[in-house]
């Protein structure tokens, strides 16, 4: 019998393991919650009303249309894995494996404020993209309707300037100024304050200090308000306090802070506080050398939480059980980029650190190539260059709750 | 002062009656619930998951960016019109009309059986649209998993043969043969049933009978399953019960059926059965020479509730208050349209009637040249020449509901 290789997680770093097991001698069943991988780093882009989600989200089935070793892909949530019996269960069905490998990444982390979510969208799904943006731009139309509170409505705060709560707030001065600044007759757009707020003591705490200073530049240059050293101790409706005391009226708090890993980690191996899998250096969790775990919820020394390490991880893992021989993974770190808004960015490529309009055409040219599907790349671009010509968003509508919707809950039989 | 228009609606007809005031000596204020106009006669392609919400739907106030006495746009619901006190009512705020506009439209009817909305979604909305398409997609993805009930999953089940039922017949039997057919290994999508219920004695019943036999024959040809003279008794979780009897076990119906006007009718009016309001030759109310209503609100003999109508009421009543002179509205019967899948549909236009290719390719163009908006026309044309090519579908995937969103609700202050 072929060997059964089942992969939970259809993001980055499961997407590649399956691709580097074409032509392999397995069955492959993908399992994941979604009928669609998504291309996460431009989810900002959803959230700001630059781009569809359809844009940026392929169906899985699509993407190994032509590789016939994926014989399953499979709609649901995994509830339990049985290391022992070699089983994993999803929904009531229940799936056996020769090798398992576990891709399901991370989402946001509201460091036990959970009441903070419904106030504060984080962004990591479709959904958490478009609930971002019907709040931003709901906030416009309020203030138009209600020129005594506009301070309020036409105050956004960004919770951590990670890459993406950089983009979030360079993004927003854009929708403020660009977008919507001709478009209102009783209040002015371009008054809106964008405030970014940091509990470390510098924007992109990942990157060298120099490109952090770089970042913090760019975005002040756009009238963004950068609050390093500034951490949040209260959000509520009508806006954030930090822990300084400080006080922000806000009518939208987006949050772009804290990492929480899978729970399917814990289903799997020992986790770290993060919730994140302890691995050997080929993948594989101790003791258990058939289950392998790779992308953001696998903790491996020096390897950070992005997609470039995620699809390598991935592909590490596929191309061992292609070949049948155990290594250890290596990482190639080819870089970082950040960017800060239409012809802004930082980079750092093999220690060849820039920042501005140079910055930027790298960041854009790596995230088209890096887009799967012909359709995807070609209307991406399109969308861009109407976007970078015409300084309007394509997706400025603001649409709701569809009822009843089936996706909602993991599909089930009957 | 300047005399004061409140366009309710921005459909075909509210937004018309705006642009034909271009150039006016008056002071205009639109409000809609949404802040877009949709391009309703092809949203069904959006259930049908080729098309995104963006590509046709466009932000009001970008409509009027140059257009300067549209002074306001306004988010919300209407909830009480003073005819004495020329007021209407918006949430807590009241807007004082010189002239009134009602174009809040229409939208589907269960008939009484509110019950069976959950179960059978109608398509009125954006949201509307993405329920339907998650209900469809779902099916597919339900049935390869549990291929015991694939029967039941791969039946769907269209209720209404109007226009937008024959074009959800037909892109049903488009998605299960090409979008899905080669990306299912344990079921075969092209074994889906597709099954039109209407009750009249022949498919789109306003047309003359030629071309109702014309559609039929095209829509079997595609493999749809038309019953005629069939009344719809029951509909559950499993499927739908025919007035005659018949059981239809379908995880998917859709409903396509029945026309409910708009709430506000009854606020400005005397209104019939179906809640249109009776209009004078004018389309001004009874007595109330300031209100007009307008779209598919109005009940004027002879006038179809189709967009081409919509539009001219609109401009009809925009040219009158631009030029201080009334006339009685002419409606200009330009034809009817409908597909029934790529490359198929009928026409009537003028008497000349026609089906197949050519009527197709007359649909195309028409809805391609109505699209408001250049990005709109453009990338639609894309997108469509790409699933033309390709037969897949840009837009298939799942998504599902925002959380905590702002715009389910009319915009309040604070």
């Amino acid at each position: 019998m072929r060997p059964r290789v089942v992969i939970l997680g259809a993001g980055f770093a499961g997407l590649n393991a399956a691709k580097a097991l074409k032509g392999a001698e397995d069955d492959i069943t993908i399992i994941d919650r979604r009928n669609f991988h998504l291309f996460q780093p431009l989810l900002y882009q959803v959230a700001m009303a630059a781009l569809n989600p359809s844009d940026i989200a392929y169906p899985i089935r699509s993407v190994f249309r032509n590789q016939k070793n994926v014989r399953k892909v499979l709609l649901g949530v995994v509830t339990d894995v049985d290391l022992e019996q070699r089983l994993v269960t999803v929904g009531d069905e229940t799936v056996p494996y020769d090798f398992l490998i576990v891709a399901t990444g991370a989402t946001h982390s509201y460091f036990g404020h959970d009441e903070w979510e419904p106030i504060a969208p984080g962004l990591k799904t479709v959904e958490d993209a478009l609930t971002m943006r019907a709040h931003v731009l709901s906030a416009f139309e309020r203030a138009d309707s209600d020129p005594e509170d506009a301070d309020r409505l036409l105050t956004f705060v960004v919770v951590g300037a990670g890459p993406t709560g950089v983009e979030l707030a360079g993004a927003l001065v854009e929708i403020a100024v660009h977008a919507m600044g001709r478009e209102f007759h009783d209040v002015d757009p371009t008054r809106a304050r964008v405030v970014l707020v940091e509990g470390a003591d510098r924007v992109l705490p990942p990157y060298v200090p120099s490109l952090s200073a770089s970042a913090r530049r760019q975005l002040e240059e756009l009238g963004v308000d950068v609050l390093t050293n500034s951490l949040v101790s209260e959000i509520d409706e009508r806006g954030v306090t930090l822990a300084s005391g400080e006080r922000i009226e806000a009518a939208t708090v987006l949050w772009a802070a804290g990492v929480q890993a899978s729970p399917v980690g814990s289903m799997v191996g020992e986790v770290d506080r993060a919730g994140r899998v302890r691995v050997e250096p080929d993948l594989s969790t101790p003791g258990r050398p058939e289950v392998f775990v790779v992308g953001d919820l696998a903790a491996v020394e020096g390897v950070p939480g992005v997609a470039p390490a995620a699809m390598q991880m991935g592909r590490h893992v596929g191309r061992m059980l292609k070949s049948g021989e155990r290594k250890p993974f290596r990482y190639r770190d080819k870089g970082s980029l950040a960017t800060i808004g239409r012809a802004r960015a930082v980079a750092d490529i093999k220690g060849f650190r820039f920042g501005g309009f140079l910055a930027w055409l790298a960041w854009l040219a790596i995230h088209i190539f890096y887009l799967i599907g012909f359709r995807n790349r070609v209307l991406v671009l399109i969308g861009w260059a109407w976007h970078y010509l015409t300084f309007r968003r394509g997706a400025r509508i603001i649409t709701g709750v569809p009822r009843n919707n089936p996706s909602s809950r993991p599909p089930e039989p009957g």
